[in-house]
Parts: structure tokens; sequence; C-alpha cells
């Protein structure tokens, strides 16, 4: 019995670490398309990244526990309902001390592709939402800039949307 | 008291998925100077990124625990004992959807920093091992590749050994 309740309070130890790392609730303001910045992304693990030559940025997608789940086990087309992924750019800089590596300068946005099939139906079953800068200021006018985001994205719609392949790591199969 | 054992319940059912979570045993040799492989390293967090054009290759550079907290904080002048970082290398690749995009090919390799001030007071309080290829053969033909790292890092001995410099994420402070 000692036990149990030695292992209750490890548990709850566990739980209450897991609540205290938490972001504190911010007062960013949602997408024109009423989606909420999704607090605690930088959390997540990795998906890919990439250096895009034609923005002079670098990026890192990240994915919520379904969307890796969903990488890893390489059942991506379609993604699962409730698979989040995350594209976080910075502006590019050469590496002071290795000229050859090009590497994270200042925060530029933060993308968001957020799988529902039923909620975001009208556009191709994936919500989207942008924050650019420091400032974290939601993209677009009002919700109409989903439309671009669809447009951007058709010429991938046999990869579900999503121009990102999964990386893999050291042992996992590919 | 049905509260309690729900908790308790609830509890367990977090660390049980945890542990299930948690990579199988593998059978990767260690490094020849007796650093065995961490595994798991692919779940932690986000420190960096990089494009290594004279390499080319795309490496993501993550962060155990003890890692993440000092780089969030800034306190990775030195960093703290028991901080981990794992650097993966890919090679390049043109992501056929996106020609100005580079993104990680085939797996290339993984390295590690290991900060013991006490472990690793003779290469400079770092432990450094590192496998490659998709077979994950430990690197150096002996415990003396160490003094490889040391001299290439030494470059940067002002900034305890790495290269590397965290990443801010969106609302964090510079």
């Amino acid at each position: 019995m000692k036990k149990t309740y030695l292992l209750c309070l490890c548990s709850v130890a566990v739980i209450w670490s897991e609540i205290s790392l938490s972001e504190p609730v911010t007062n960013i303001a949602p997408a024109p398309n009423g989606i909420e910045f999704p607090v605690g992304y930088k959390k997540w693990q990795v998906i890919s990244l990439s250096h895009r030559t034609d923005k002079d940025s670098v990026r890192v997608i990240l994915g919520n526990p379904i969307a890796i789940e969903a990488a890893r086990s390489g059942k991506t087309n379609p993604w699962p309902d409730g698979a989040i992924l995350a594209k976080t750019a910075w502006n590019q800089r050469i590496d002071e001390n290795w000229p050859a590596a090009v590497v994270p300068g200042e925060f530029w946005q933060v993308e968001f592709m957020i799988k529902d099939s039923k909620k975001y139906a009208a556009t191709k079953d994936w919500g989207f939402a942008r924050w650019r800068g420091k400032e974290l200021k939601p993209w677009g006018e009002d919700a109409s800039f989903e439309q671009g985001c669809v447009a951007c994205h058709t010429p991938v719609a046999n990869r579900d949307y999503v121009f990102t392949s999964p990386v893999f790591f050291d042992t996992e199969k590919k």
C-alpha cells in the first residue's frame, strides 16, 4: 500500500511538473480566421528543416504529438485529424565563427497547419495561420487570406497539401 | 477518495505512456572513449539549425532538458553540467516541389557534446562522440579522436567550446 501511495505521489509530481512547464497564457491575437495561437509549440519535436534560399531564411518544422506519431510511422498521406505542423522561420545569418554555415538570425514568423477534415473542409482539411515578427502580429486582413495559403499549397495536393517531408533519424527506416 | 484514486490512475497512465513511448534498447556500439549512444535524443527540443554549405549538409541541434533550460534562460557560458547537445546532420537535397529550398536528404551522422566538468575535465569539460551513417558506426579508431574534436572547437573557447547559438522563438527576449 505504501508503494501505491509513493507511486501516486510521484505521478502527481510528474503531472505537476508538466503543468508548471507549460507556457503562461499570452494575449496574442488570433488569426483573422479565428485560429488561436498554439502556445507551447516550440516544445514539439522536429519534423524537418529547410533553408529557403529565395527568402534568405532558415526554418524548422515541428509537430505536435499526433503529427510526430504520424511522421515517425510514415502515415502522412493523409495526415491524421489533430495533427499540427509549426514552421518557424528566422532570417538567415552567416555564422561569425564558421562562415560556411548559414544559421538563424532574427525571428521572422511562425506558420501553422492544423488538420481537421470537418472543421476545415472548406480549405482542403487544413486550418492555416501565420504570425509575423516579434510582436506576433496575425497575418491577413481578413479570413480570405486562407485562399492564398490553399493556392500556394495546391501543387502538392497529392501530398495532402504539405510540402515538408518528415526527416528520418539514424536507425529508422525510410 | 474516489477522486484520489482516479487521479492516481490517470497519473499511472501518463507514466506508462511515457515509458511505452521511450526508445527500445538498441545494440549500438559505444564511442571509442566509452560514451554510450544517447538513445532517445530525437525527442529533445530544438536548440538551433544550420546549413553547412562546406559540407553540403543541413543540421538540427537538439538539447536534453538541462540544455534546453539553459538555452531558454540564456545561461550557456558556461553550459551547466548535465547538458547534452545533439547535432544531427543529413546530406542536403533540393526540394523537388520547391527548388529554392534546401532540405534534408539521407541521414549522415549524429554528434554529441556532453557537459561534465569533472568526468570530462581532460577535454575542456565536454565529452565528445559521433556516430555515422545508418548503421550508426562509432567514429574514431581509438579514444584519441577526442583531440580532433577539442582542436576544432578551440577557436570558440570563449563560448564554452560551443559553436551553436540557441535560437529564440517569437516572444522570447534575445
